[in-house]
Order: C-alpha cells, then sequence, then structure tokens
C-alpha cells in the first residue's frame, strides 16, 4: 500500500489520469475516490492498467473504444453502474445518442432482449440526468 | 427455408440476405445452410432479425457494428465459432488487423484476461487461415 | 415449421402485440411504452421477434415456454426485472406457483444456489404483489 | 413442501439412481463412472442432490424439467456436454424433436442467436447420433 | 474421500445447521426464515447440500472454502446480496479484510475490472456495518 | 508496440516475470511465446498486471490465489485452457489434489453442477498428464 516513487510507472499513471479524465470525467474521478479507504492501490491498478496502458493505445480512437466497452458491459448484464459510467464516457468522447442506442439494440443479438432492454434503460437514465443538468445550467 | 411469398417480410428477408453476405460472406451462408436439416425457420430469422432488422439500420457503420460485436462475444466468452466469423467479418466491413486485436485487448479490463487471450487466439486462428489462403492464391 | 401464409410484416406485429397481451399482459404493455422516446424501433423489434415469430410458434405451448424463460433467466441471474415480469408471465398462461418454484429450485443444480434464490424471492415478491392486489380488490 | 419421513441418506441415492436411469439413461452412468478415480463422492452428490432430491419431486413432469435444463443450458452457453446430455434425456422422457428445437430457438430471444445457434447444433448432433443408432440396427 | 457412516438425512441437515451457523452466522438463519413461504423444501436443501455436504467436508479449510466463494461470487458479478453474506462469513471463519480485499482485486484479473469494483463496493458496505455495529455495541 | 525503456515498468515486467514463472511455469512461457507474432503488447500487459503487480502482492499467499482462481475459472466455465493452466499453478505453489478437487466441487454450489463436472474433467485431465510424464521420467 506503499506510494514509492516509480519514475516508469507514474509517466503510466499519469497517462492514466489523463485517459480516466478525458473518458469517464467526474464519474471516473469519484470511483477513485471512493476506493480510497477500501482498496487504495487498486484505485492506482485502475488509473494504470485500463487508462494508462489500454485507453492510451493509438491502434483505435476512443470513440470506438467506447463502443467496445458498452458493447461488452450491456452484454455482460451484470455491472450496471460500470455501464452507466460509459454510456456518459461514450458521449464526452463524441458518440451521439443514436450511435450509442444503436450499440445497445444490436446487444439483443448477441447477448439477448432483457440485455439490450436494461442497457436501454440505463441510457435513458444517463441522457434524462444530462438533459435535467442542462435545464439547471439555462 | 421454404420461400413462401411475404410481400412485407420479404423485404427483410432480402435486406437481411444482402447485409449477410456484406458482412459474413461465405461463413454466413454455411451458418444458414447447416440450419436446413434442423431448424430451417431459425434460418430465416436470423437472417431477418440481425441481419435485415438491425445490420441494416442507418444510425451505426458496419465497422462499429463489427467491433461492438467483436467486443461482445470476447466478453461473454462463450460463443468462439461465432466471435470467429465476426472477426473475418470486421475484416471484410474493413477493420484493420490492428483494430480488430485491440478491441479484443480492452476485453481484459471489461470480461478479464482469459476472455482477451481467447479472444487473440480466435483473431490468431482466423488471420492465419486468411494468410494461408492468400498463399494458395498466389 | 408449418408455412402458414403471412400478409407482411404488420401482420407480424399484429400477431406480436396479441401474444405480448396474452403472456406478459399489463406488464409488456408498459415495457413497449418506456421505449417510445428511447429507443421506439426496438419497442417494435420486441414485439415483432420474441412475440410475433417466436411465441407465436405452435411447436411448444405458452405454458412451456414460459418454464423454459423462467428456467434462463434465473439460470443467467442478470434480468431481474425481465424474471418478474415472466414469473407473472407464467402465471397468466396457466402455470400454477409450485411449477414456478420447482423450475426456479430446479436451476440451483445448473446454475448454482444463489441464482435459485434469487429467483425465489423474485417469485415470492410477484406473488405478494399479487395477494396484494387481490386482497385490494376483495 | 410437505417434510415426509425419509429413511436415510441411502434413499435419496436410491431414488437418485432411479431418476438418473430414468432421465439421462446410459449418458448418466458413464458421468457418475469417470468420476470414479477423481472425486467419488462428487459422483454421489450428482445421484442425490440433482436427481435423488430434485428430479424426484413431484410438481412438476420429467418433460417439463427437462425444457427448463435445455432452456438454461442452452442459455448459460458453456456446458455444451452437459446440453447434449439433456437433450438426449428431453428425448428420454417424451419430448418430441420439435418441442426440443423450439426450446432452444426460443433462446435466442433470452440469451442471444450464439447460444441458440450452438444449441441447435448440439440438438443435430444427438439426433444424427440417434439416426445412425438407429440405421445399424436395422 | 472416504464413505464414512451416515446414519440419515437427519444428520446432514444436522451437520449443515451446525455448518451453516459457524460460517454464515445470523445472516444464514435469515436467508432460511426468508424461505419458508416460498419454498421449505428448498431451505431444507440449501442447508443439507451446500452446507451438511460440501462445507463439512474435511478435505479444505472453511478460510479456503469463502476465498473460493467470495472469489466465484465476485467473478459471476450477479449475486450481490450472496457476496456480502459470504464477506461476512470469510470474517468469521478467520479471514482478515485485507485477505478478502486481495481476493477480490485479483477477480479484475479474470473476470474484469467492473466485478473486481462491484466486489470491493460490497466489501465496504460489509466492513463498514460491522463498524457501525461496533460503535453502537461501544 | 514499441518496447521503449522503462526503468519503472521494466521492474514490474520482471517481478511479473519471476511470479509467472514459480506460479504457471511451463505453461505461463507457452502463453507469452504464443501471443509474440499477434499481440506482443498483450504478453507484456500478462507478464505486468496479473503476475507483476497483483500475484506479487503480500496480503494472500499464493496457494490462496490459486484457490481463488481455480475457484473463479471453473464458476465462470468459459475457459477451460487458462482453468487447466491454473490447476497446475495450484500444484506448482503447493496445493494438494484434494484441496484442487474440493475447490472446484464446492462451485456445485455456486455455479452449478456442470461447471463443477466440467472442472473436474480438466482436473483429471492435468491429473493424468502429469502421472503420465512420471511415468516416462521413471
Amino acid at each position: 500500500m506503499t506510494t514509492q516513487k516509480q519514475t516508469g510507472s507514474e509517466s503510466r499513471y499519469d497517462k492514466g489520469l489523463r485517459a480516466l479524465a478525458e473518458v469517464d470525467g467526474e464519474a471516473g474521478r469519484k470511483v477513485v475516490e471512493s476506493l480510497a479507504d477500501i482498496a487504495p492501490d487498486f484505485a492506482r491498478y485502475l488509473i494504470e492498467f485500463p487508462f494508462g496502458d489500454i485507453y492510451s493505445r493509438p491502434g483505435l480512437g476512443l470513440r470506438e473504444r467506447e463502443i467496445a466497452t458498452i458493447a461488452a458491459l450491456t452484454a455482460l448484464g451484470h455491472s450496471s453502474p460500470q455501464l452507466k459510467v460509459h454510456i456518459q464516457a461514450g458521449l464526452n468522447v463524441g458518440l451521439t445518442r443514436e450511435e450509442i442506442t444503436e450499440t445497445i439494440m444490436q446487444m439483443a443479438v448477441y447477448s439477448g432482449f432483457p440485455t439490450a432492454l436494461n442497457g436501454l434503460f440505463a441510457a435513458k437514465e444517463v441522457f434524462e440526468g444530462n438533459r435535467a443538468a442542462e435545464g439547471e445550467a439555462a
């Protein structure tokens, strides 16, 4: 649980922080914070491996990466909080609402109608939350 | 696989056949044929719903649709034959090998390393099969 | 596997609406309505494919179809709202409470005790909701 | 739901053996034998709990129990050997081939087309194995 | 792997009750009670098979058994109430909080980061519930 | 896909290589090699995150870590090659055959009998392969 100086891994951490901020925004920061008292090292891994290593790779755009993640989380069907974070992340990196709902609908073919339905309801919640927030801001 | 006259559903069937040919090519035709004696109606549904209804929708490109499908099938981990068909389908609709392996590698984050590993080995098999076929053609 | 005359895709929708009403009753209608603003086409697919195509097929009775669905949703373990809809649907098409709990209990063998337990608690909720409603009606 | 008198665990074993023979026939016996050197106690549990306790219960017929099992194993998608055993078991307890393929096809709705396809191919293998055996016997 | 003398199914029940009390404590008793009106026989099976047969076996310690269960329930990702019961059970049989969070964190490798995250949040809830209770008791 | 010098991450790599050798032995090396032409960076991640980060952590012993992994892979049911690697890994870090089969059998409770059966058959294959190799060596 030490926070020893690591010149190389620090750069993974920094790259990860930047990718996390770009992709997940506020939600990512909250997840990391909520791990502080139970598993602080896991917060670091979460920044370093998924974001520092994977999302920072050049071979696939962030829009495509979020399509892949939304598809997988819809299909697996067991991680509703993370699916919502990534629906928002999809919007953050430039996916349209339609592209997100199309991705989710397509999962009816690969993991069944219930997973697609629950994915669409998750999207509805995220979209409506945003609409409410836009209303407040107006 | 009777071809009874259906004015409305025929267009779904025809649209589906066209999308299936574009996406899955030869492999799609073989799956449909292999269903002929056990569940011919299911072959029809497979053409009509996934391909006639979903893949034919305008809101998401075929490249993005294949990224979503490869991601989901890698993550679910239980449908290796269909994953291989869609890795080939990804190539058919213009994904590069790198985009496909990036999509699969990313699943290590969402469904674990074993599913990503098995996805990469499936990709290796598809890519090598193609390379062998290219060799034969040369 | 019969080849009955179907005038068009509208008849799939109408057949689906009838099957949906018979099987899911009020709950089905609510799901369809809740999709209206997020993915109206998906509401149509839900009526056409599962209900218009599958549940309308003559080769298996609705009681058996609901046993299959309750078993699968209990075993998958990730779609509690849909499981509850189909426990009610089972009652709607004539399954007894005992047949439903037997189906769910059997899943302890195939997907483990936690899925069976969660299935039984879902059934309890549906049965008690009905009992409360019967009480109100009395 | 009564707690009828049971003379001992031996009677669960005997009830289980009888149910196993009725449901799984030869295939059940082979599974039990193949466990003899690795986990003999597990062979006993397999006879006692699923077959002695569950399949022997009066509240649901064996035909319905096999529909539930075929549905669940198709939907879970990860246990192809057991699915084949239960497709044969379905035939053993009086399901028609059509009832079995209808059950499997329906899973396209609940766990996706790939699981339904793999289930249909498993059924094809079982049905063709039987046809070959019938040919030999003729 | 011995086949020690068992006087009857009652002794499985009694052995199971003892193991259930040792492992799950209060939570186990509540689950059994909550099944009383919906599926009383299932409450008996739950005591007899998992606890009377499996947890009572000598070949693996209760600490190791709880590590296995916490790992599996975290990885499956669909049974949050049972995961919480077994995180408490892990504490009951002598696992430290650190051993439990290490087990859960490791699942990021085998079933993905979302399942590990949800497992850690479940652990946080259980640990904080205990801390609150300890505070009340002080 | 570059292999740029990273002073900190090299130490994760080295720690990971050591843990991989200790845990997976020959099998781990083969998996890494088989990734060389399809996804060399993924081979590096596999060494760095699961083995360099997770298995190298002090809070849980390697025996306990392998119990957790065997449990999870048995329960997930979709990664038979990795399960076999970790059954061998369990033996490598000092688990007895009995401890491994007990862990797998216990999964009947949490993910169903088919996953436990397939896990036991995987263990049988690994144990028999070893016995054959011991015979050759004699």
